[in-house]
């Protein structure tokens, strides 16, 4: 498993030991305002910034999309951004008009209660979809969530929007550039639904750094395309969906662009943070127990190599096989017969880590199924296929699928 | 549910009592010689026939293509075949030059014992991939199973094709036409792995009607495309599926033609075979509580309700719902939005059964959520959903997703 490329210098700080090291000018506060049945389960989170921050956001390519999503998409494009309100347990989606109406209300009473402009509020929402938002609690739980802004908020935020998460996803990265110490933070939610085409589930990056709108976009695509876009768990695509990156500028006057030699250190530890957070929403992937790496070598481009990779990490034959820990090569032989691209079986060769299993289409001549079978037994693991059609390679990362991720879903929500 | 549609005047027989209704000419045998772990598990058919017959076929579109599969559609381009030699327990797949020759010993060693050209004797294997076949147990088998040939032996073949079915599939259609009474027998086997994109499975059609080879393949296309490509499981695609459809003109010496009148009956007697064993395949389906049909009306064209039905009968997150019996629209609606074709989400109504779910994108006014899961409390079930851009529609036959799946799939090679 290669592990998350973290750059020289840098100061990474996850989950628990996170007061005092949000970048300057942020604050948030998570709180629980009764959506979720469970009491006290936290369900409405706020993300500030005390001056305008610049904003890019990628969003859901469901064509089912969520009030949110929409509310949301029109106001990213004017690059602004103050606050976002967040709630999890209901996804606002399916609610037809009523649902936009709703959406637009969290907007309004957000921005009053902080009294800034409604158009630089954002909105998000996640949960069972179909239902109506309880707009009473929410309209009452936003003046309290309010107060309580900090700027060591943003762990109760991280749980605040957790739905079948069994923890919250948060990492800080600190790196100096140029005389600055840029403090980029993230997290984000998701556990299942998870799925490239979009912007795969709920992720907020704010970084103090300042750099223009125009540069924060092409930015965030780049990133998302090598992280958040190279896991999935079920194949299943959200229709509430949205990845957003704020950069307020609090740490540095300078802003920073590509052309310059402080954009790489900066690009390197955004692309950290988004790396973490997608290996962690894999890591905590509905009921699995294992995580694995597929990754395709030898392929004729990066899009062919994408597609049979996501094809085998797609397949319930394979995920029920590395649930197992039983060394079927041959389901993944037939996953990849099927991704629609072209190449010759008798050439194709697989390894289990470094284990050769298939070598020319056919078992490994001194093939070893326990040591096939040490491998599968590993928590983390990498199935590395060649195709030998061209130079192209690509790696996604996936979970095995266990009766217990049937279960989960079997019962969500009810 | 809609039952398989039966025909006026015609006599179904399916299963127990198959004793001496086989079409005439044909005999057929089942044994176990071994390939199996389990003692006394039949795991060696062969179908026969006494006259030269004409033969069609229809194989797996996976690119990785079992030995079996590759002899087979060689030999079926000639348009004759005489007999059919099936082992279960080992897919020879993923095999490499050792496969093919194994497939055509199997072919010589059939040809010998019954004394006839080995380019008339068709090849099939189904089970586990990667590993060579155990020759010397099928060679010894080979001359006690032709000894056991007989009018009666269809029952014995159809359960040596079994995998992890639960049970044989296996159904005869008797047809008054003109004067002639033409007998269908069709014998299938799979539980997994059954995806449209090809000959879908094992399935076996001998009839007694005299038809010509180039008549028998637009005919054998048009019925697999209705019923065996209608079905799916898990989304799953074999390297070994095949369909033979077998005429050899033991029961009248005039042959059917697609311009008169006595050819549609034919057709529905042998749609009506297919479509059986089509729904046998999903009652069979691997782990499956449900049964659920995924209706499509209203679409631009008939392929896109098939993509829309497809992309709903696949999301792992619908088919647990459907285990969990639980009435998540929500998830139909995100399943449908990723289905890749433009549709309105505001428009689109869902029912379950007769009970209305969603009207124009939103929970149903009236809707009752106690109604709808007593829908999903049947075994059977039709989910119909109108799009409402067009008037084309297709139906699909699917099964939900179980923890027992994942059970089975986690350990079926070890």
């Amino acid at each position: 498993m290669t592990p998350a490329p973290v750059a020289a210098g840098r100061n990474t700080k996850s989950a628990a030991g996170l007061n005092g090291v949000g970048p300057r000018g942020f604050q948030a506060a998570g709180i629980a305002c009764g959506i979720k049945a469970a009491a006290g389960a936290k369900d409405l989170a706020l993300i500030y910034s005390e001056t305008p921050a610049h904003v890019a956001g990628l969003f859901t390519k469901n064509r089912v999309k969520a009030a949110p999503v929409l509310a949301t998409r029109q106001r990213v494009r004017r690059g602004i951004c103050r606050a976002l309100i967040v709630n999890s347990g209901n996804a606002n989606a399916c609610t037809g008009e009523r649902g936009l109406r709703d959406a637009g209300a969290m907007v309004h009473v957000t921005a009053g209660a902080l009294g800034i402009p409604p158009q630089q509020v954002l909105v998000a929402s996640t949960g069972v979809i179909g239902h109506p938002l309880p707009m009473k609690r929410i309209q009452e739980g936003i003046p309290p969530l309010v107060a309580r802004l900090s700027p060591d908020g943003f762990a109760d935020a991280a749980e605040a929007i957790m739905t079948t998460d069994t923890r919250p996803k948060i990492i800080t990265e600190r790196v100096p550039i140029g005389g600055d110490e840029i403090t980029i933070l993230g997290m984000a939610k998701g556990a299942g639904m998870i799925h490239p085409q979009l912007a795969t589930m709920l992720a907020f990056i704010m970084t103090d750094a300042s750099i223009e709108a125009k540069e924060l976009s092409p930015l965030l695509r780049e990133g998302v395309r090598s992280t958040f876009n190279r896991v999935t768990i079920d194949g299943d695509t959200s229709t509430n969906d949205m990845v957003l990156l704020l950069a307020n500028g609090a740490a540095s006057t300078r802003s920073l662009h590509p052309y310059e030699s402080r954009w790489r250190p900066f690009q390197d530890a955004l692309f950290a943070v988004m790396d973490h957070l997608a290996r962690s929403i894999v890591r905590d992937g509905e009921g699995r127990t294992k995580v694995v790496e597929i990754c395709i070598q030898g392929a004729k481009s990066v899009r062919e190599a994408e597609k049979v990779a996501f094809r085998i990490a797609h397949s319930p034959l394979v995920k029920t096989a590395f649930f197992g820990q039983d060394p079927n090569w041959g389901r993944i032989m037939a996953a990849m017969g099927t991704a629609g691209i072209t190449f010759n079986p008798h050439k194709v060769n697989i390894f289990f880590d470094d284990v050769a299993v298939v070598e020319e289409g056919i078992a490994a001549p001194e093939a070893d199924e326990g040591k096939q079978r040490q491998v599968l037994q590993q928590e983390e693991f990498k199935v590395t296929i060649d195709l030998h059609t061209g130079n192209a390679q690509a790696s996604v990362l996936t979970t095995d699928l266990s009766t217990e991720y049937v279960k989960i879903n079997a019962s969500y929500s009810t």
